[in-house]
């Protein structure tokens, strides 16, 4: 068995106060508990999140001070006393899940993710933006040695979102998909997934750069909302009979299109909330949900199996995501570009750096 | 085999003009093409959807004149050439889908409800408040003998409705289901279907005396929307755990409960519409869908499968719907005490008087 | 919180070498791991397995000396540190499963039974025949308070074990199910849960005391195997339209049911092998089976969540097992019973005496 | 409206007792009923089903005398008055299944294949190897245009058959499926359907060539059953974690698959039947199928849904058939070669020849 020798302190992204900043500092160690896991950190992935994190916009309390990230992609160097299913030297994922109680009636079903007891990466407990984290051994992402761990970094959160999105949308082989926000970070994965899967898809985006792009991933059409005069009838359109897609994925963080879905999605057909616009209502006509037996579902974080399922499709070379990587030191300056919107693709942070 | 002496006129109710009224008088009685069957009704229920047809308040045009009525049960006295699962004698009932095309992508899935061809009794067709009705054989409900035709009149639209939502919520044996409007014509039903299916439920409706028949028809807790003080608190607290509803069947005329029924939902809990409130939104917040995990889903008529079904569950005597007979004649009457909002249960009509 | 007295002694059944015998003994108590609870077992029920154990007569070994048993209903008096999902004083049951991994591909699938590092009770780790006996805490059934713990014993093994099957069956209320060997211990049980899921059931079971049994607790028809001309004809029969029940659930510890059952299934409908007859196999004509679109399927114990779904039914009180109590010293002679074939009903040991 | 001159008389392939041979020679044109269409067909495929009705050593009689083929595809040159979901000029293929009552308990489930009235094209209705042939409008497939209809032929049997039995197999895309006999003529379209559903598949079949073939066709592993030592331990390894594949598909032609299928599947996996080896029998220890909860299904042809779907990956250039044509006067030596095993690939009879 591999052994490590683990350092007593180390370097960490801390955010000490609500509105940040995020300080880049040493910090000890910690030691896992009977059921921990202890994972050196190699990459992490920056998610919009982190910066919800950091300013404490969103209803739910971060631990203060706290080490933000849940992308993060590394290897095990230590665990507890109870941990039989991995271990040292296996290449490990720490996911925004960083771990449940495993014996509620939601864990129970293999719902993790609403689990009333959950840990979250980042933001309830510490999580991968510093050289050593700590996670619940059964909630770990499994990573197959050959997996280069930088680049898989961004499949724990937003490859696993969209892989359970397509899961829970129900579509099978050879029917329809619309991926709403489909030139986006998330829409890139979700069109790629969504081929390995073998649906066909509607990329709706706007700008001709965007069109490029989602054509090139396999979209079997694309649906500019920016210069489109119907966007409904477009959609359906582009449908087989015209009858439109059998489901929906909507990455969106606008409001606008989550209320705009039930109206081109096929009968029987459903649609797929993951995207998070603040304040955002869904909203549709009773009358038409009714008599076109349309069915609206919500899909946040996969489980256990979502990931390993998610990771597989990665593994196996179908789904291919850019990114760019920094020093964790860096991480201030990646902040910044998204507060301004300026970020393309995903970034990554090296935690040796 | 059975043979019959068919009439060359019969009485009917007609409506002439929109708004009405609905005109008792002798019409031609039709004859069966070659995949229908002339079904000699006995007994038909009376439902809003007959006040609306000859109100001519939907976005849909019915035909006109027309002959109303979709809960129709009866005797099948002639039929085409081509029907070979019906014979002359059997019992049979005209439902709401009078046929549709068997061809479409939405029939050769069982979702006949919503072919594009479908033909609707007492709107796009002559429905059955009339002696004798048309009908596609394929699509005539088999009742048994021994089933009495009075009785299962209303079973024929509102027992498949609620039957139907039932199932295509979800809910298994032993799990809970809230059933909004459950003192009504539809809940009655609902409660009665839903404790045959092993479900238990949570009966939501104002007023003492609503209480006490919920009750009395098997629901485990019945909460007053009048009278509570936080009608999601009290919904919730009545099912294990205080998790909520695995299911909620909206069977209310009212906006306010489809946009309310997502709060008290157990997450990864399904919300199934069917009650149809004019100009009625669904609304709900995007974040609470996606990270609980709610579906919401409409839920239109049964198909002839669930037809079968729910007509074996009344035949089983598991369900019981109390009426009123009349004679057709007298159609006028209900339609004038369904306006003031004066029915109490299901009115049938005896086409005999 | 509650606080108990642990002795550091107890009474208990110990199987000291394979052929038995059990000897009634004082053993140490165990204390629990960070994961594992101490119940103080009140009431334990006897299942043939218990037997099979000490006579070494399957191809897995036991733990060798072991205390077997794995009907155990009790209270937690003790705790590792890692345990929130229960408390000191809540009734509990140890079951067939004892623990598993939580983290292998089958348990992330809520497929426990399946676990390749599956514990047993009272087979690879000492069970429920003592007065006090550990679990791990994430697997143990959680007993409402008000439950009598005697008559729930029967239930964690033999309860659960029919209530999975029935759902695998995927046999939906209003269907109908044949139950083989429905006049035995666990066929009194499938009848009571089929009824309480709103199934129909064929009971087929040998002589009029079964019958007789059988129809009492709600079977629609009973087919007699010993004097019925045609087994196959008359179970057809006995349903809609002579189709054949929609599912079969083989409790029959003879050969013969697994291979006739196939032959009268309604086409597309399933088989469910429960039972499992010494040696015995399944056999089916190819051709019928692919024509008529038939499935058999294995169905094992249940995971945790049937578990909890199992012990609800019981605690509503829709499912009676009658049962015998004597004290946990006289288990030899309940085995004598067992090895003569004399046992009807189950047995309940208490372990107080 | 496209506008055809139909011909009296037509040239057709005629069986007149049983044994054979089939006779080519001039016969009526046949005239459809209300619900029919009548087809010019203009190439139909050739399967072994046509000869095993020739020669009459199936179960089932066939009408006498007949006209084979059931893989037919043309253009709908005259339909009866109750057609509407077609039109003439339309391209559409004779299935198997050449019609079914459309309104038993089957039918209404979309589970046409299992109707009791079912019609069987070549068998008990004349099939497609004639220039003009007649099917309910209701059951033709529909063929886009643009899809060339010598290649479109062979995919209206064997396409189907193994399309359904993917689906059927429950297998979700990035799972892992068997496909016994992966190099024969339904093994070949198998390996690519599976392919076009996101399945990854294990090949089995004998020799070095098949072993190229279905590598070519996208085969994660081949195993060779005429040289592995042990063709259980070897499709195991060739899955992840070496647990099995979640699903077999039993294309075979030989007894011995069908009953060593279930020792390599995964625990909780699928054994999908479809091959229909003379008088073999499926067989498998219950106690293995239960304690791994196994599941073994059959599946028959598709329904129409099935049929539209399998059509439609074919029209999307995923799946390829080579195929050799031959003119209809030469299916006796079409049968020839099949009955001396020489067959390699499909055979498909141009009907003008």
């Amino acid at each position: 068995m591999a052994t490590f020798d683990i350092p007593t302190e180390q370097w960490a992204q801390v955010v000490e106060k609500t509105g940040g900043p995020s300080v880049y500092k040493k910090i000890p160690v910690q030691k896992p508990g009977p059921d921990e896991v202890l994972i050196n950190v190699k990459y992490s992935g920056v998610c919009h999140t982190d910066l919800h994190a950091m300013m404490g916009d969103w209803p739910l309390d971060t631990k203060m001070p706290f080490v933000g990230g849940h992308e993060g992609a590394g290897v095990v160097v230590a665990k507890g006393e109870l941990v039989k299913d991995i271990e040292l030297g296996d290449h490990a994922g720490i996911k925004w899940l960083n771990g449940s109680c495993l014996a509620c009636s939601f864990c129970m079903q293999a719902d993790e993710p609403l689990c009333p007891h959950a840990l979250l990466s980042g933001y309830t407990v510490d999580g991968s933006f510093q050289e050593y984290a700590i996670a619940k051994a059964a909630h770990v992402a499994h990573i197959p040695k050959g997996v280069e761990l930088d680049a898989v970094a961004p499949v724990l959160c937003a490859g696993i979102t969209v892989y359970k999105g397509l899961k829970e949308s129900g579509a099978r082989p050879g029917q329809w998909v619309a991926i709403v926000g489909a030139g986006g970070g998330l829409g890139s994965m979700a069109l790629q997934y969504a081929r390995a899967m073998g649906l066909n898809t509607i990329a709706i985006d706007g700008g001709e750069e965007k069109a490029a792009s989602c054509k090139n991933l396999g979209a079997s059409a694309y649906v500019d909302f920016m210069t489109t005069k119907d966007l409904v009838a477009e959609v359906k359109a582009a449908t087989p009979e015209g009858l439109g897609p059998h489901a929906v994925i909507l990455l969106a963080v606008q409001e606008k299109p989550f209320q705009q879905a039930t109206e081109y999605v096929r009968s029987r057909g459903t649609v797929i909330c993951i995207g998070l616009p603040a304040k955002a209502y869904l909203k549709a006509p009773v009358f038409d949900t009714v008599v076109r037996m349309i069915t609206i579902k919500g899909s946040y974080v996969g489980n256990r199996q979502d990931t390993q399922e998610a990771l597989d499709f990665f593994a196996r070379g179908v789904v291919n995501v850019p990114f760019k990587t920094v020093g964790l030191s860096e991480l201030g300056s990646v902040f910044d570009m998204m507060k301004d919107g300026k970020i393309v693709g995903r970034y990554v942070v090296d935690t040796s750096k």
